[in-house]
Formats: structure tokens, C-alpha cells, sequence
């Protein structure tokens, strides 16, 4: 998406080989505008799916989810992050590794929003090592539904998990793949 | 708001004397529909104002802010949480007690996107003691910006948050201002 990636040009800020910033359009202020052009993308790519939900993980992925999800005419969820220690009844839980925080932690829905059956879109602002997206489709697995694909707004494809679970079978659509960070220069894939 | 009433009595679940759960439709599944019907209430009851940034709080404010700031043409901001002892430089921070958590948690905003003079239009999903929303005005009031008031979705008016910040002078807008709540019968003011 030409769009998104000169603005991961314009306004991204590199940090060493891994990280690249996106919190004055993306993570932190959000670009409302930039953020529908990207609902109407991802609503491009799976328009031919049928979808009943999308899910998302808080915080970042809720501008994206929502946008899309006005165009699919669906709702969505949420999956809320919570201390491992937290008892939390009713709910599908997962525990999900962050490399950049260096830290784990149980992530859930509650058993009300997916049901057995449905066909769930998952949709989050990263991808890197693929630990949150492998977090969110197996919320979806514990409910019995099926994972119909993933939209992911920027893809670090150097760090591997997007190849790895697309080699698992899982679509996933990546609207801008970096394959490099280096110098302050971000590289991106074709 | 009529709409929005009538669908916390339908699909609202009150708990005690101090608790309803939205999680069906507002912060854990999100009907994107309602959302924008809630941003549109918020755009019509501010649009004579100067705005110039939308502030909110992660997760549950996003999509309520997402929604109202397309309309005004404007980006958002969601403060974010972290835990007390983190070190966030370039940050303004304040500290806010939660009640129902019963715990205090650091909120903190990049001192890159709010600045001086900017006319701020504070959005929150709930308002109940106020902590939240005094914490978000604090933010602001760091920047040496200027909360130009708050739009909050549903209101706890027997908590008494609301009045208290009303009387201390700020323009605040509850699209469904809950008087009491007894024996899971929710009672609404007007």
C-alpha cells in the first residue's frame, strides 16, 4: 500500500536494526484519515470472504479493526490483555511472548463474542515475530471458529513470523513488509 | 442519547448497585454502527467549538474517539497505561485511581503531540468518580493546551464525578447519564 509506506518514510522513526516507530500516525495519535484508507484496503483483500467478526488485541489494532469492520458490516472484538495472575471466568486465554517488551502476557475474549463456527478476521497494527497473531488465531481455535485470514497494517518480515505462519497455511495480508532496518533507513519488500 | 439508552437497557448487564457491563457492544465487542451513531452525537454537541486534537485513553475510548474525530476533521490521541514504576521520558504523566480496579495506575502522552494553546476535546467511554477524566485534563493542562470539554458515552451520575468537574467549570457531555442502578434495573436521568 504506496500510501502507507511513504508515510512509514515521511513520519516513521527507525530505532536500531528492529523497531520502527509509528506512534504519530499509528500507535499513540492516530491518523483517523490514513486509518480508513487502510480499512478500505484490507476490506479489498478479503472482500470475497465471507467474515462474521473481526478480532483485534487492545490498544492499537482497535482504529484499524473498526474501520474495517464498518465496511464488512461486522463487529468487533477486542481481545484484552491481562496479568497472568488475573483469574479471568468465562473467557478463551492465551499466553503471548513480547520480544520488544521482553515480557509475557495472558491475553483473552470472553466465550460470549466467538462462537463455534464463525468466521473471525484478525486484524493487528504489527507483525513481527508472529507471537500476538499465533495468540489471537489460537483464541479463535479454543472457540471452535475458524480464522479466515489476517490484515496486518505494517509487517517487519526480517523477524520471520509472517513467513512462518503463512508456511502454516494462514493468509495473511501485510499492507506494508519492511526486510530491513538499518542506518535509520527503512527497507521495504517490492 | 434515546438510541443509545435503549440499547444499554437491552443489551446492558447490571451488576450490583455501581456496575453495568457494555462488553457486547462498546468495550470488548464493538458494534462499529452504534460507535459512529455515539460520534456523531458528539460532533453535533461540539462542532461550534475550536477543536483541534481529540484525547482519549486506551483501550475502550479508541473507537468512540476514531469515530467523533473523522467528523471534526482532527486526529486522536489515546493516552496510554503503564505501570507505576516504568520510566517513560518525554512524557507528560499523571496518576489515576481506578475504582473499580481499586488500584492506581501511571497514564502518560508523548510530550511530541499535544502542545501549547492546542484546543483539546477529551472523549472516555465511562465517567463515574472521574479520576480518569481529571487525569486526562491534567495531561492537557501540562502541555499548556486547553480542554476544550469532555464527551463521555455513558455517565454514573450517582457517583458523582460528573457533577464535581462541572462545577469546577468544564462543559461536560454524557450521552446517557445513569441516576441509580437497583435490584439489575438500570435507571437513566430524564
Amino acid at each position: 500500500m504506496q500510501l502507507l509506506k511513504e508515510r512509514i518514510v515521511k513520519d516513521g522513526v527507525a530505532i536500531g536494526t528492529e523497531i520502527v516507530k509509528v506512534d504519530s500516525f499509528l500507535n499513540h495519535q492516530i491518523d483517523v484519515l490514513l486509518v480508513d484508507k487502510i480499512g478500505e484496503e484490507f476490506y479489498a483483500r478479503f472482500k470475497d470472504q465471507k467474515i462474521d467478526k473481526i478480532l483485534t488485541i487492545e490498544a492499537s489494532g482497535i482504529a484499524v479493526a473498526c474501520s474495517a469492520a464498518r465496511l464488512f458490516g461486522v463487529p468487533v472484538i477486542f481481545a484484552k490483555k491481562s496479568e497472568p495472575s488475573t483469574m479471568v471466568d468465562g473467557t478463551y486465554q492465551t499466553e503471548v511472548k513480547s520480544f520488544t517488551k521482553n515480557k509475557s502476557s495472558r491475553i483473552c475474549v470472553s466465550k460470549n463474542y466467538i462462537s463455534a463456527g464463525e468466521k473471525i478476521l484478525i486484524i493487528d497494527d504489527f507483525l513481527a515475530h508472529g507471537e500476538a497473531l499465533t495468540g489471537l488465531a489460537d483464541l479463535v481455535g479454543q472457540a471452535g471458529a475458524i480464522t479466515v485470514g489476517a490484515g496486518i497494517v505494517i509487517e517487519k518480515q526480517f523477524q520471520g513470523g509472517g513467513d512462518q505462519l503463512r508456511q502454516a497455511g494462514l493468509q495473511i495480508e501485510s499492507l506494508a513488509k519492511i526486510t530491513a532496518i538499518k542506518d535509520g533507513v527503512i527497507y521495504f519488500a517490492d
